[in-house]
């Protein structure tokens, strides 16, 4: 027989009854019950229950073991009588007879339980992972994590992809978050950087003659802590594709994750054909470029029923501001007066002035729109503003003016809550979508300039002419995020891979051809010689397996996290160099400043 | 039609005649024949040959075109006359005749030509990597390269393992080679450190309670540049298992590894079951821990026939030492005075006294032992240990004398030696062996201490009675390597889990129980808390893929090396940092060093 086990604690059954066996695992907990011990024996694969009498051989030894132990232990796979048979554990219809118990490793007083997941402070969690990892949930989310990046790889394989692995000790990039820096021994003063993404690497892969690339990739900010980020390194299915479109990139990516999805979903419905939502669009809709499209609430501007109206706030700005518009935020089953009022507190509490609502109610035959609004405005355009949004009976309807761009996050707040009081957004479901045609500029208010957007290595639609010929503001680049359920999942684009063009696009933001060279040399000079159109996306895995874990943070999610203020509580890092590996490197430290 | 393309370019043939096709990728080369121009297009994955005659719409832009500019072209597909049928290509039954090209990118003069692959220094080859990857082999090298990635991933999946990322930000750790460190910029002064190896985690994860851990693993190590090795970071496939004896990591790994390498062997011989070499006896025999089983000789001791004899060198020392022994390196069909010559002037470039040897012959009808050693020794001697090697006429043998841990290496370079000049060793075919029961201690002279041989981590064989009891240096260790055509692709052991033994293990080196504690907190603090025995190995990627690939560099199967002085020709990596880096880091530069 194998030394250790000749089955996991998940195989016995009821074909093994009357079979010796040999299993090795954790002692999840043992319970005495009137003499007769009960050992729930625990391994990766699952739980078998151990009984030791007094009869047995084991006996004195099962007296002994305490939690967490690792035994193996030889015995007889006994059938359970019925009123113990557990219908929901894989061996619960057998119990293994002890017969020989050899402990393996004990264990001291645990620092956190394992039985029963009590809560516990997480940086005491995290210091022994090792005993936090083996609680089921913990354990389940990994082994799903494991397996979702697994589906990742033949998923992306079977479309043809190849997994081509980046440098990880790069060079310093000025774009984007700050890198970390790592000392060059070799080249004293010099660093390398971790990479923020492999971003200029695919893309020169591309140029390379390379086509239909993926990775896992890890990449690596010097961010400050922030709750929904594992701090210092994530993970990325980063992906990238020559002579594409960026329908191209849609339509491969598409059934990839939506196969994902549901997979790995526990039977949720996903969405199988991605809206592709233009981002002028998604702001007006839904307040937000990451719209949870489980929230049926779909915002409408209402602006001519107020332009001119009874309501002189509304009608006043409207008047004055060419720029100013109302937004309707439909709330289907919403129509009572206290929950109007409490969305409007709520509103108070973001510091809004407040937040008008009209609510509907039959009074007799007739349907009236309720609300200091309705008075304001009179019957008809209330009766025009129910009429656009399609409400009945017992809905409501808030508002928000102004300039759009200033007030379509709080409007888009505000349409969550509104799904989220009225239980109108289905939380068992994933809803998935593209925005797309993302502006390639911006205006920097403070600084009084335009500057890039997002990314400036995205192609703008148009390319040369519309950089030449048009308001920079209204161009749109070949840019694009997916989303699911609220929270921005991936990001892409179309890449610039013209040399003129990028010259171009920078001067706007009124940077020279040297400052592109500076911060885009060895891209900028592949450029050079022959490339592809090319263009591709990444999509954040922590978030994935958060989504489809179920999960409240991703540090559930991760393996060996840092806590947020980026230590690691288990193996001690970062922790104090020698003073002969400063000499090495040609590092002094700077004096301590005072606390 | 597709913007950019119908077909790929390793895609169109015979059946495709007569229609009207979309190619895009680079100008591999233009030939003008008599006026008409022959491009060869090439992509990722293949070359179609079109061509463009002065009556074709497209010809002023073909004439225009240059290598590796990046191309569209429209065009019908036509068959190739009999006598200009390509067999050797996909697509070398066809032609395409260009009726619309546009250029999607031109290129400037070429630093490194892509067609025909001439020679050129590696440091421009590098710094246009994206050029140099263009090439015919080293493209090929690189895809086999993600070939073989994804189906050792494949097969490990196959084998019930899950892949784990572990941590890239971690702590120092005081053992093995040089750490990369990584500045903390929120803990100022404090240090992060790149995993030379994924070794403490993965064994946190078997005492985390996972099984089967695999890891596509990147690891850093800031070692001087060496030729077989890439500077600063390479990849393993890292392996754990719980509950487990070396026996099981064996027969796990090698069908895994047999596997991968009959798929990208082009059909060379594979070795099926692996030989279990104990390392004294590789020692011994191929006087290597690393042998190339290719080569069939192996040595053996003959000390007898020289104890006592006329050779009267290698009898005294016999005398003198009873450590002394004489290894024999038979060579067959190496029986002649110019051979044995050459071999002796060999040994004595190599800093040797020379190379004594014997050599057999047929005089008349006797088979003669001839040379300086025979005539010494006399015939009797001459014939025994011909006899005890299994040597005949034509053939000779080899001597080396002393200790055998001193002279062990050199004997082992003269079996390679023998091996490749006599055409013994046959290149075309992959000889895989693991060599076990590697020493657990070895004795420092100059420090005149003992210490491990190979890692601290691995489990001494006899456990604790045999640390109480035995001579540390008779002590094995359940360690092993996988060697290929002399070649170490693996190294692993089963680990040391038991606190006690741990220390222990340790003291016998001089070092404390706090020093374990120190060099392995995680760890050790781990193993306090119910450890299960698991055991593992590491296989090196970029050196299996090197020998699969036939490359004479690890660079050469690398996408983006850095150069033998560790820097990203390419990217500009190390680069100097900005001030505000610096500052934000808490560090200063040291004055540079004069040269």
């Amino acid at each position: 027989m194998h030394r250790y086990r000749s089955h996991t604690c998940a195989a016995l059954n009821k074909s093994d009854v009357g079979q010796t066996a040999r299993l090795s695992g954790w002692v999840h907990r043992v319970r005495d019950h009137g003499g007769v011990l009960f050992i729930d024996l625990r391994d990766h694969y699952g739980m078998t229950q151990v009984v030791a009498d007094p009869d047995s051989p084991a006996f004195a030894t099962a007296e002994k073991v305490r939690g967490e132990w690792v035994i193996r232990i030889d015995g007889k796979v006994r059938a359970r009588s019925e009123d113990t048979v557990n219908k929901n554990m894989a061996t619960g219809e057998i119990e293994l007879y002890a017969e020989e118990i050899e402990v393996l490793s004990a264990a001291k007083e645990l620092p956190v339980p394992v039985f029963g997941e009590p809560d516990y402070p997480e940086d005491v969690r995290l210091k022994y992972r090792f005993l936090d990892l083996r609680r089921e949930t913990l354990h389940a989310n990994i082994v799903k994590r494991t397996k979702i990046v697994a589906s990742m790889r033949s998923a992306m394989a079977d479309a043809g992809f190849g997994e081509y692995s980046t440098p990880i000790l790069t060079a310093s990039s000025p774009e984007g978050a700050r890198d970390f820096l790592v000392p060059s021994r070799i080249h004293q003063g010099k660093f390398y950087a971790l990479p923020q993404a492999p971003q200029q690497y695919k893309q020169l892969l591309m140029v390379a003659g390379f086509d239909r690339y993926f990775q896992i990739a890890p990449c690596f900010r010097d961010e400050d802590p922030r709750a929904d980020r594992l701090p210092g390194e994530f993970y990325q299915l980063d992906v990238e594709m020559s002579f594409v479109t960026q329908e191209d990139v849609w339509e491969t990516m598409e059934p990839v994750m939506t196969g994902i999805f549901e997979k790995f979903a526990d039977g949720k419905p996903v969405t199988r054909k991605w809206p592709r939502i233009p981002y002028d669009e998604a702001i007006r809709k839904y307040g937000s470029d990451k719209p949870d499209l489980r929230n049926p609430i779909v915002m409408e501007a209402v602006t001519e029923h107020f332009a001119g109206s009874g309501f002189k706030v509304f009608a006043g700005m409207i008047e004055k501001n060419p720029k100013v518009e109302v937004w309707a935020i439909p709330a289907k089953t919403g129509g009572s007066r206290a929950f109007c009022d409490r969305m409007n507190s709520w509103a108070q509490g973001q510091g809004q002035p407040g937040l008008g609502y009209i609510f509907w109610r039959k009074e007799g035959e007739t349907l009236d729109g309720a609300g200091p609004l309705a008075k304001n405005i009179g019957p008809e355009r209330t009766e025009a503003i129910r009429a656009q949004l399609g409400l009945d009976e017992g809905d409501a309807c808030f508002f928000v003016a102004g300039e759009p761009s200033k007030f379509y996050k709080f409007a888009g707040e505000a349409r969550t809550r509104v799904g989220d009081e009225l239980g109108l957004t289905d939380k068992d479901r994933f809803e998935l979508c593209w925005i797309v045609d993302f502006p390639f500029y911006e205006w920097l208010e403070d600084e009084k300039k335009v500057d890039f957007s997002h990314n400036p290595f995205s192609m703008p639609q148009g390319g040369l002419d519309a950089l030449e010929n048009q308001d920079p503001l209204t161009i749109k680049a070949y840019q694009y995020d997916a989303v699911c359920n609220g929270y921005e999942i991936a990001s892409g684009s179309i890449r610039n891979q013209l040399p003129e063009v990028m010259v171009k696009a920078f001067e706007i933001t009124g940077k020279s051809a040297a400052d592109v060279e500076e911060q885009f040399g060895g891209l900028y000079r592949a450029f050079q010689y022959g490339a592809p159109p090319h263009g591709g996306c990444a999509f954040g895995i922590d978030r994935i397996v958060m989504l489809l874990a179920g999960a409240k943070t991703v540090r559930e999610v991760a393996l060996f996290p840092m806590n947020q203020q980026a230590q690691d509580l288990l193996m001690g890092g970062p922790s104090e160099a020698e003073p002969a590996q400063l000499r090495e490197l040609g590092l002094r430290l700077m004096p301590k400043k005072k606390d």
